[in-house]
């Protein structure tokens, strides 16, 4: 068949769905499971069922959308990404991978085509990470990486647990996530780098992506009034910091591959005439090489544990809360990828990704792949997240040939 | 008369007060204008009305309790301090100099004794600025030193203003606050600091007031990904914290009496894996000579202008939001004072207050002197606060002599 998926019903979809949760700025706010996600999951189960596709979802809230195949004892092959955002990020992370993917099954139905093995798009629940810690939560849980009943109590920032979340949107009767069986997982992905967009290219074959590390640090002292406490008598944590900031971002220039983010920084009680008490911080460590990151731990540790020093009368505790090795993707979907993008006359290049993505649950237990493809200098998670209708269209495209390539459709360029 | 307070009575009062927003940990949380801070307001006016005085409040908010003398046209002689408290406060800081002022007039309504011109105790709204910046509202209000109808516009993190918590509680109706005159007015507040404790004075005589100067300072760069976007493309307002902590709080060891305090700071949008766009927080310089507040002032001023330097695509603001300039009390009432505690035989010490008090604002317009006793440790602006009703007895047994003092009434040891 011919490889070319409706660019134009992709690109309105994706527009009707940057409305909800929408901001000013022209960015989104659809945080996993609150009413403005599961009213985006909805308008996306609606357009399955215009499709007739069935839908299904599992107890930590993952969706999948099902194309059935021939046989439907066969594993299906899956294409997927997330409808969650950060609280200002952009209408295209994850949008993008779950919608190309109801285009593919859509083009592919409209053919008349219909595979031996069922094609599915699954919706993963919370990838960001942003409501509720960790990220890639539901595709954590499906690929055994996290325990249902542990990730269901973590809570929000108002005390919400997910489990309360899921038991209110109705998810929390769903099947086993950890059940569910896949021949193949493929995504597509803006790259939220600048690497593509400063070499000139069109698509990015992934070939695994980075390892991460997630820390919470604590610098603890002695609350006390701003006015009347001598400089000499004080015990603030903020004498700490810093010596502390300065490290963690050295860690991150060890070598060009290497990144460290703070990305919560706050002082405790926070009152303008209170020395703070205590101080917490986020740290977020990765690299495309697992001895680099371990190497980038053991130096942020160390520097933690000396760190009171600095200030008689303060503590400074690490603790490290997640960690996502290093990852190498699938040789053979990697191919059918970089032979797509060669078919269709893409510009293309080979990179590990930056960010952490559903795609690095599922790598763990299912052959998977990815796609990138560049957005406006490299910038997301940020209302000003942009891409271009034909950058869209080239990455569904591609997506649409490793699809065929994968079910064994013969393909025309 | 006799100067002796009923040491018991105070006590009680004080412990009741605690009582409401009492906390966990011993502390309070009676922020100003909260549902928590009318009800200790409510609970004093209970006890003035059973003394039979009478309670007037303005549009700022200040309570006045009256105890009317023998001219009421003569201006009245003001005891007075505040009931708010920080959100995680002492039970002492500010309830001492309201309960105390009301012990005086209940003793000296007891004796029988009218004084020519009337006494009042002065509630003072919002002195710790703690949810309405800036602090000391009611009593800045009441001097002229800052607008109602601009401190009315003020709001808190959750958007509600003043103006609208004032119209809530039936405040807004009141007296012009800047219309009342005082004769003189007397404070007495715990030092909330270790100077008395550490020279083992029961009681301090406070001469004059530090200089206050409260910034808000804005680091900004470009909000993107953790994971793709190289250290080297970055814009992370982050590398700008190490070199602004460490110069403000050397700022602050210029001199022995020189304080410098980053009470709040806060990374923005503040999620795990995304680099702040920008990061918040606030200054507070103090000093007791105006001219070295003022060269502290410059070189923080200095500082910010070349920060951004350090990184390219960030930039860094400062803002100074208020400024209390250095105050010196009223001789006579100094004198009486410290007459008070040598006639009485408590161990006395002159010192400068480093903490703001509603006092610094009253001085600006009416002769004032405050009272100093010890607290634990110095500590403050803490749960853990901590005063013995003995300390409590000598503060206000001296606040009493002033008192009388003041009014011309003879004093017998």
């Amino acid at each position: 068949m011919q490889t070319r998926i409706n660019s134009e019903r992709l690109w309105n979809r994706l527009m009707q769905m940057a409305q909800i949760g929408g901001t000013a700025k022209g960015g989104c706010d659809r945080q996993a499971l609150t009413d403005l996600d599961v009213e985006g999951r909805s308008l996306f189960a609606t357009w399955c069922r215009e499709l007739d596709l069935n839908i299904s979802h599992d107890a930590i809230g993952n969706m999948f959308a099902r194309l059935p195949g021939k046989n439907p004892a066969l594993p299906p092959l899956v294409i997927g990404s997330h409808l969650d955002t950060q609280p200002t990020g952009g209408k295209y992370d994850g949008v993008l991978g779950v919608l190309a993917g109801l285009e593919v099954l859509q083009t592919i139905g409209e053919k008349a085509i219909t595979p031996d093995r069922s094609l599915e798009v699954a919706v993963w629940m919370n990838e960001e990470g942003a409501r509720f810690a960790p990220a890639m939560m539901g595709s954590g849980v499906f690929a055994g990486m996290l325990d249902l009943a542990e990730i269901r109590s973590v809570t929000d920032s108002a005390g919400i647990s997910v489990g309360e979340a899921l038991d209110r949107h109705g998810y929390s009767s769903g099947s086993d996530p950890t059940a569910k069986d896949m021949h193949a997982y493929l995504e597509l992905h803006i790259e939220q780098g600048p690497v593509l967009e400063a070499q000139e290219k069109s698509v990015g074959v992934v070939t695994g992506a980075q390892g991460i590390r997630w820390y919470d640090v604590t610098l603890a002292g002695q609350e006390a009034h701003a006015g009347p406490t001598p400089m000499s008598l004080r015990r603030d944590p903020m004498e700490l910091v810093p010596d502390l900031v300065r490290e963690i971002l050295e860690i991150g220039k060890i070598d060009p591959d290497a990144r460290a983010t703070i990305g919560q920084f706050q002082a405790h009680p926070g009152s303008r005439n209170v020395i703070p008490g205590s101080i917490s911080l986020t740290v977020d460590l990765r690299h495309p090489n697992e001895e680099t990151l371990s190497n980038m731990h053991d130096r942020l540790t160390g520097h933690v544990q000396g760190l009171s020093e600095i200030c008689a009368g303060t503590s400074a505790e690490l603790r490290q809360i997640w960690h996502s090795p290093v990852v190498e993707f699938d040789d053979d979907l990697i191919r059918s990828i970089r032979m797509g993008a060669e078919l269709l006359g893409y510009s293309h290049l080979d990179m590990i990704s930056g960010a952490g993505h559903d795609s690095l649950m599922v790598a763990r237990c299912v052959p998977t792949a990815m796609i990138f493809i560049p957005c406006l200098d490299g910038i997301s998670h940020n209302e000003a997240e942009h891409i271009e209708p034909e950058q869209a269209e080239a990455g569904a495209n591609v997506l649409l040939c490793a699809t065929l390539e994968t079910l064994g459709i013969a393909i025309q360029a």
